[in-house]
């Protein structure tokens, strides 16, 4: 395996208490472990320092709320977007259902397109779907290459002045296949579509600078970018922001509020309605400090470099299946001929492998790769190959079992 | 001060890491300090036993599911309701604005009418305008009675077949005022109106019984219970759960995803999509654990005696003018005439005590007293007699500044 040499582990595993010694964790896909300055930045947050954001007169408060709008800076920062651009929202999904209210309900009408594509999560197909079925409009879909890539050159030729919106996966969640987002901004822009990127498997895996892709909007979710749960971002450009009604209304998201007649305040506040999740933001912010110290291009190069030794290995194996493109994104997805994926999950987990088995909230790609499942190993910065080894190992031995 | 000598203090604390010694946290109708309980199940969620929910096929992750479903469980039972009618969202804004968007989105037609009362807060204000606005309905508001409660014989002669929804605080955030919501229920429930109770200061404060109540929607958020940010509670009667549309698209609120057609899977599945706020659920279970232990009529009487003891005082300076009725739960707005409430926080905060000043997101309750802003002192389980007097010392302190 010489092409492995050059992959030298980030060796940061000692960073993440929940990961005992000798455990396999690949399903960073689903939601990735949290490191120590994390999980201390939320201790400290609820242990020390707790108040609510926006509204106290107090210290404590007004010190919350610092920390609180640092972490929207250090968002901002990341992913080279401006500070009032940054909503924060659950999680990636809440993100797309608010853009597909709060901007699709309201720019969209009958007789309208939106293309999506072939390999998308549920999150990016369903609410679309929701609110085409409200303004009566048209999905269409986006088909893939041989190798599993969203095919932009397809989507080149079907791009018509009816689509208002293109939305797509920036690295495949099932696949880890890499859009070339900067070109697929420039395609849509090219009939006045807007274009939504759904940055969940990218924003921990890649640099992402969304001023450079020139897209309009990108969502991801804190928990797979080694922070919180529930905590997430929207990022829009700020004359879009500006021009949508809000999502959900209450507190802090008002101007002025009379039975008669309530006003709403500018963005982001017009879109974080009550006391939002303080304490997740905090922890979010310590995660991107934490990829940020890695580098997003050494954590790239890592998660390269162990797909490719997992391909290698099990492209040696007969019975195995590979899916998506040899250069995928810290995710491979295979299937072993005669093996049901859910049977290979539990064998390997009994081995100390994780690994996830099913739909991938993609059942659309599913019926496409003619599987029902799939069984997927995803990598983090925590993963060396001898967690490689130790899947293609467990893997050998479901061969023998089932052999 | 006779009256207060039966007021022990609960003599928890200790059990808070982020109340420092001397420091009179009176802000906890805004967000509830954390006991070390709580933060402890955060930590350990992240930091121990971490993966996410409903989708591994290895141990760790069924292992969460568990937790995450027993979280779920111990909320039935802590308001007496059924597992599969509690809904886990972000906060009780979100649990309106879900109630707002897909029962009375889809339930409420033109020319029907909603009714909310005087001393709502926003965020049961304003989701019910945004539906009421989309469907052509109309909103109705009760008025309070003298000593600041909903007047609930004002709302009996008011409600009419058109009314299809109340919509009511069970504790005032801004008064303390308690409803009787058993009664509220059975007066909606005559004209055949449903019924949403908002029990954000009501599940801290005393104890809440669903089934008892027979109330259709009951919402809260965690946060103010002791538990973590960004996690909240729906409840609502099953069938009204089982007829309602879903909130969010996305992935594990489906049965089936196609592009040509979707289905969606039962409640409380349908409305939770996305990865959810996995360790927030773990955090709220380890709050309503910890009120429970220490029981919540106790915690009832703690803060009924805290209240009465800073009425008492607050009313024997001549300045000071009180709001709300006099036997509030846990909860004293007051102002000092000549004095802006922001000074009196300012000055407060010096002297180690947090109050909250402003219009606590209710300014038609504002403008109902006819101030601009409101003091605000509220109690928790931490707070003890020291904590009162405190308050009291300060305010006197503010008088002689001003007077």
């Amino acid at each position: 395996m010489t092409v492995l040499t050059t992959a030298r582990p980030l060796d940061v595993v000692a960073d993440f208490p929940a990961i005992p010694e000798g455990w396999a964790y690949l399903d960073t896909a689903a939601t990735a472990q949290k490191p120590r300055l994390v999980i201390d930045a939320i201790t400290r947050g609820y242990g020390e320092t707790y108040a609510t954001v926006h509204r106290g007169v107090y210290q404590r408060s007004a010190d919350m709320t610092l920390a609180y709008e640092a972490a929207r800076r250090a968002v901002a920062r990341f992913i080279n977007g401006a500070e009032n651009e940054v909503v924060f929202v659950r999680g990636a999904t809440e993100a797309i259902n608010l853009v597909a209210q709060c901007w699709a309900g309201m720019q969209l009408k009958a007789g309208d397109r939106i293309l999506l594509s072939a390999l998308e999560h549920h999150s990016n197909i369903v609410p679309w779907q929701m609110a085409a079925e409200r303004v009566g409009a048209a999905i269409d879909v986006v088909p893939l290459t041989a190798d599993h890539r969203i095919d932009l050159d397809a989507m080149a030729a079907m791009l018509r002045p009816e689509h208002k919106l293109v939305a797509l996966g920036h690295v495949s969640n099932v696949l880890g296949s890499v859009l070339d987002a900067k070109r697929a901004a420039a395609l849509a822009h090219e009939v006045g579509a807007k274009i939504l990127i759904d940055g969940c498997q990218a924003v921990p895996r890649l640099p992402v600078d969304v001023a450079d892709l020139d897209c309009d909007f990108y969502v991801f979710s804190g928990h797979k970018l080694y922070g919180p749960t529930g905590i997430g971002v929207l990022w829009a450009k700020a004359d879009l922001l500006d021009a949508m009604p809000p999502y959900q209304g209450g507190g802090s998201m008002i101007d002025r509020v009379t039975f008669a007649k309530t006003t709403y305040a500018p963005p982001p506040t017009r879109f974080e309605a009550g006391t939002p999740h303080i304490v997740g933001a905090l922890g979010l912010h310590a995660a991107i400090d934490y990829v940020e110290a890695i580098g997003l291009d050494r954590i790239h190069a890592h998660e390269t470099a162990l797909v490719a030794r997992t391909r290698e290995a099990l492209a040696g194996i007969n019975s195995v299946r590979l899916f998506g493109p040899e250069d995928s994104a810290g995710i491979v997805s295979f299937a072993i001929q005669g093996v049901h994926p859910h049977d290979i999950g539990t064998i390997l987990d009994e081995a100390k492998v994780a690994i996830r088995a099913g739909h991938h909230c993609a059942q659309p790609l599913m019926e496409l790769l003619g599987v029902e499942a799939t069984a997927r190993a995803s990598f983090g910065v925590y993963n060396g190959p001898q967690d490689v080894d130790a899947l293609v190992k467990g893997i050998e031995r479901v061969t023998r079992i089932f052999g």
